[in-house]
């Protein structure tokens, strides 16, 4: 539906609204045209209808709706959400949101015994429980997109395992590094992903309806039935807190802030490895886009795009921060203004971890221009260092020394990789001909055997340790 | 357009692009859906289209285009205007973007001839002139709805001169005002608003056609024309600055994010005082909404919206401030994340603006809830500190007698406003008959004869000065 | 230290810095100002001081200190810290970091020895040590804070439990609840605060330290080792990773976000409440302040303030979110902007729980200004609504009926608590005189037995639910 | 004053208050830290101090202080400042505010005289007075920071007019520019930063002071002469809105977060370029600095610091935004929160324009890499389709021909710089023997004449620009 030309009620009475029994006049335009959400909050419409079956069938349990009435009702509900899923609804601004669009066809479909399904609930534990279901199926998605990437990414870390890239601390070349080890540090930030996003499902995790508007309701609703019913663990503790509450809504934005800041980090290196200056990597086709003026560009837009979105995850976060800001207990309507933050954190996350898989799926790795990198620095400076203090040098001044030896070869234009044992004895007595083999970078990477270091068996114990925690993390 | 049913190409074989020479291979279904912007950037298609006729007449003056060739180009580019206008124009997501949306229809509809009017300009100046123009056209239209805001308010400030409201410094009456005063108060945040919308217009006063993707274009294009065609001030000066700047757009989105803060503590007073606690208003049926489970409800909808959508405001700024941190120079696709922020705000910016005017034209003031207030409360206590040092008190002592009197009326549940001379005297022998008056809450306002203060006096002057400031700044 | 008359070393020639060696020139004094980092990352100290120490153990473990040189070490850094306890020693802007502060002081009351320090360490993955350590130690303490603050709310609920307040929707009158209620529905927010807390510091559970630089170190390093000795409950994975995460910082940033929402909120409303108009509370004089002009003020200012810093804690969480974007792995200096927001956050949060909890620990209530808003208003219309319902009313149109009645009370001025049978008979013959009792407020909570609603049986159940979930999430 | 050790005042009876008449109990520590600002608000000691002269005099003139008094006064805030100037002033918390404290003091030296000065003035325009005085005055002197960075900018533009740079779109090659072109965009930026900040503070430009504390003043003060005391251009007009309004600050924050930008987007490539695979530029050592392990580093940390600073501007901005949200009019405490993000962003501002200055002024440019980056791309197929268009083909059929010729060239490893009139026959016969000089880079930039291209002589004019521009903004 398209907020632009989307079909309004002829009529804004105020009679035809389902809480207009006090009102003389009639809404304005305006109040219709600031107040409606239907053209947003229409992706609820699954969550709305499954909310209001099992609340449906809770009346019936507690011998509000007979066993007819409840059938009737949901045999319509069910029919109303397949001419949604098949675009034959037409929903109506003048009944402001999902919830009165499907209530009040409902009482159009099946008269008046459709006014008794808001028995027992009001709008704003409804709400809180489509949003609630929301999350917890689109979290479900993104947690196997999640999931897909890591997997390709071990994989990739698997399949590359013995090249060699340059590691990089403040974009200055620093220490050789593997670039499965690479690969593999961004696969750690997008487990944790996974973690933060089970911390935001699990926030979702207590179910509001059946608390009323604000105080409870008059009888003894069956609220552990509804929990069974719609798969929560526990039921809310507060009525006034349950309608208050939004923290499991901003618990989502900022995931999606945090993994939106993980993933502009990685394009922002795919960007810079796709320049022709460094060209570690070529990325296909499939993610490059040409110049309308430059024949020559290939352009790698999605990778900047991805990186772009990191502004609008931030922007929805700070922007549902702001709205809650300062809000006076319960319901209040500002907090309408979450749902559209929401949904589109929701559409960002997941278009850039699908444009990220594609893009790492069908990369070329380039391991000449690595190595180039590699071999044009000093990346294996450190080692040298290290050799001193294994010769028992303190590591200060080995440090000192070795920074010596650079600016010697900097300045003469020495190969820092073909220096003599006789040009380094002239900084150090302590070199031997033992040097040689140091300052190779493969072996350097080899000799990095610390726990969590970048040497061959340590990456491999990493992938395990990698699988082991997917495993436990993606079950939940 | 619908984001989910927009009628996507069939192809995406990069031959079909306009910048496909180079690509072997098809462009992924996932860099389809990042990439295409045309689902939200269609909303440019009056300034692409004014753009590209300008450039079209240029192009002509140069000799590049030939006079028929020209006219033939403008109708129908006009003609695909009118399509639009009308409704009947097919987007393709294919063809991504808006610019490419109408010159590839253009091709289509004129053959191979439309394939010219790219000549010396690209993607990178193209989209900074249209958002430009957007900016400018919308800006006038937002002005005209701040400056109908401002009428309301001054109007109302007339009419309702006499009408006294207890002026509150950290929600606590602190004195007397008259609520002309109060509604000029906001008056002059919104003039600000209109000076702040004049510096974000004025930043797209720098006619950015015609610099080329980045460097320049290869002859003398006369961007001295386009600049008298398309209506502005200056030229840019930088080829690279041109096509790399967004500040523009980001002045728009503050002076956006601080109108919503103006609007949301208005907002907020229209909330507080719609309250029955407080009760200084009664806002119309026209702008409240009742409640699907409490009968009794009238709440004000129109006015939490608006405080909420403040989020939403600050939201886009920061999105876009954060899309544009540590970019390099000069185009980078990240940028294409500059407009969705910039449509929202407009349509939230005008959206707020025609509600709160609809909610103050229609109110009922209540003046009987004010005066309790004023009364029930100390509103006056300055007053009577600054008769005290109109008769030789140094001010902070008979602030400290002042104090003891308003702690002996609370602890004996006296009536400030009916305390006597003798009682007062109990505190300062200064205290004479001639102390009557000063507690009265209208003659202490009239007594606010400073510069810019509450007396009625001061208060006509300045509306005087409202006027003539709003005649300077709206007629730029 | 003070940011402007720090004492600053008086040589900044390289040669001093300890990583000085292949540099000529001086750094430059902005680069002095810039980078040093000393004047707000000395707050580290003792986390500084106690990860060397445990890295010096495991330098002895390992073999590269003897036991003397270990215990030397150890003796004279518990001395240094002992002196930064004392408000002794002396920083230096020149050693630009609390690590070489500390480790300069060291080489210079130790000598040469102190120079091993460093082996098989970077200021990398030390400073991830730091941060964790500290997040951990005040983690702590704010845990304690709100841990009290929750039992003074639960004090207050068992001690209150009788009182009726007039429950808000849109700050509209809805239905009376019960105070207790109230203020149990804030505690389950901060109850939330706990687990996004504990969240947080689990974030700190995986040790960083002996990665090295980015690659790993040289040697098998005691990692597991470091981990006891630190009290870590796991070492991270992946050395690349393990310096370029700032994600636990951020976890604690959006911890201290959500808390500041939920602390506004409350704030929001101690500040609505103590105005005249509604006077549900009174502020003590311990909480309030004057005016320097009205004697007759007392501004909630402490509630304002902790509203208002809600600002900074969301600053904080953008500001870093900010600087982390885009930023290539693994360690760049922009990452030293991690440390003044959270530190500020940290001071902000404990600040604000205080404030809180002197608040409402010393506020009187005014039950009888709560009990005039309830009566002045509709607040038991629901009430009246579902005894039509029970009555087999449909709710619609039940609300419907309760609508008119409340439209007809207003015009009227008839009081609706004193409203007859007969005056509602005219609205539907329904109404029998056993609605009686159905308006008394108290009564109308009792009937809120679902489960988590305002009847006094239901708040005592929640009541026992708070201290169980209290003692599992603070047991952690 | 260090937060942690400020002196207190050892009592926090509230009679010692200026504003305790009223209160019977003392406030208690936590509100003592809580509200205290002396620790950071002291920095507007010159501002408060200049303020209370010219309130002074203005009660001279109007008879409130003789003449005698009146010099007394002045001549006792001299020697304050002059304690304060030279660090011989003991703040004291328990006087809250600089406000406080100076009036405190001046009590303490001059006695009950001192207590007149606050006269007719109340705390909430003393302090809108101070902010703008501030902002008035580190305006200025940011205005010359910027204007020192544009010189150098210019100069080393004019010195390097001949060094052509790749240009970059999206990262990759798009077309060869002026070194000095480069240089002026980012100058650009800064102009329009110069424009923002007058604009800023020209919203500090009307004098706040004498409207009391929201509504007037009891008399005819002279706000007049104040002004121009002060240096005003206008007063304001409305009491209420001149205690209400932060607009001013939130100008400075948002200008400083534009700034930001920009200098992250410079300090980006600065960081690119240093990289040993870009080497475009090699800074100084006085701007970098090693690491404590890798030897051979030398990292660009004072472009990652000020690229990272970009945060806390950011975040400096969006915490008043949200603290000012929903504040009902007129001075609420929460406003107190202005002072620490303008103070922070005052310094971080200047640190960063003195940091990039250094930067560029030290740097050393490597033409010859560029000119590699250049010839290993094809940043001149653009001039080659260009060729064809200029002989007839129209544009989108040239691109796609060039398009070709680039594939074709990748594939066979062609050196496009190189390939021969022959080769590009294949392509299009229209392809002559005076295609040579097409391909040279330099040539290439000489044909970018239009206006604002990269042509020699575009670009001189574009200085002359620059310095008209310069002239008239910075005069202001």
């Amino acid at each position: 539906m398209n907020k632009n030309n989307q079909k309004r009620g002829m009529d804004n009475q105020k009679s035809t609204k389902l809480w207009g029994g006090r009102f003389q006049n009639p809404t304005s335009d305006i109040t219709e045209r600031i107040s409606s959400s239907i053209h947003f909050d229409y992706r609820l419409y699954k969550q709305d209808i499954h909310g209001t079956i099992a609340h449906v069938k809770m009346l019936n349990r507690i011998d509000i709706l007979s066993e007819e009435e409840m059938r009737n009702i949901e045999k319509e509900l069910l029919s109303i959400k397949k001419d949604i899923d098949e675009n034959k609804f037409e929903f109506s601004a003048s009944f402001e949101d999902i919830h009165m669009n499907i209530e009040a066809e409902l009482i159009n479909r099946i008269g008046d015994i459709g006014r008794k399904v808001h028995t027992g609930r009001s709008r704003n534990d409804q709400i809180a429980l489509d949003l609630m279901l929301y999350i917890k199926d689109e979290g479900g998605e993104i947690k196997l997109l999640l999931k897909n990437l890591i997997d390709k990414l071990v994989n990739l870390a698997k399949e590359h395992i013995d090249i060699i890239l340059p590691g990089y601390t403040h974009l200055q070349v620093a220490q050789p590094v593997r670039f499965s080890h690479y690969l593999l540090a961004h696969t750690w930030a997008f487990i944790r992903d996974i973690e933060r996003l089970n911390t935001a499902v699990k926030a979702c995790e207590s179910m509001p309806l059946g608390v009323g508007a604000l105080a409870g309701v008059n009888y003894r609703n069956d609220r552990e039935f509804l929990r069974q019913e719609l798969g929560f663990n526990k039921i809310t503790s507060n009525s006034m807190d349950t309608v208050s509450n939004r923290d499991f809504v901003l618990d989502f934005l900022y995931f999606s802030a945090i993994l939106g800041m993980h993933l502009s980090r990685f394009c922002e290196e795919l960007v810079l490895w796709s320049s022709s200056e460094f060209a570690f990597i070529r990325l296909s086709d499939s993610v490059t886009t040409g110049s309308s003026i430059m024949p020559q560009k290939r352009n790698p837009d999605i990778a900047e795009l991805i990186r772009g979105k990191c502004g609008r995850l931030y922007g929805n976060l700070l922007s549902l921060l702001t709205t809650m800001k300062g809000l006076p207990l319960t319901y209040n309507r500002d907090m309408q203004e979450d749902k559209e933050p929401l949904f589109d954190s929701v559409d960002t996350v997941k278009l850039s971890l699908e444009g990220l898989f594609e893009m790492i799926s069908t990369m070329k790795i380039n391991t000449e221009r690595m190595n180039t990198s590699i071999c044009s620095n000093f990346s294996t400076a450190t080692d040298l260092a290290d050799y001193l203090v294994m010769k028992g040098v303190p590591f200060r001044e080995s440090h000192g020394i070795v920074g010596k030896i650079v600016q010697h070869c900097e300045e003469n234009r020495i190969n820092f990789f073909n220096i003599s044992v006789e040009e380094l004895q002239k900084f150090s007595s302590v070199f031997k001909d033992d040097i040689v083999n140091i300052l190779n970078p493969e072996l350097s990477t080899e000799r990095k055997i610390s726990s969590g270091g970048t040497s061959k068996k340590e990456v491999i114990k990493q992938i395990e340790g990698i699988n082991r925690k997917l495993m436990e993390i993606t079950i939940v």
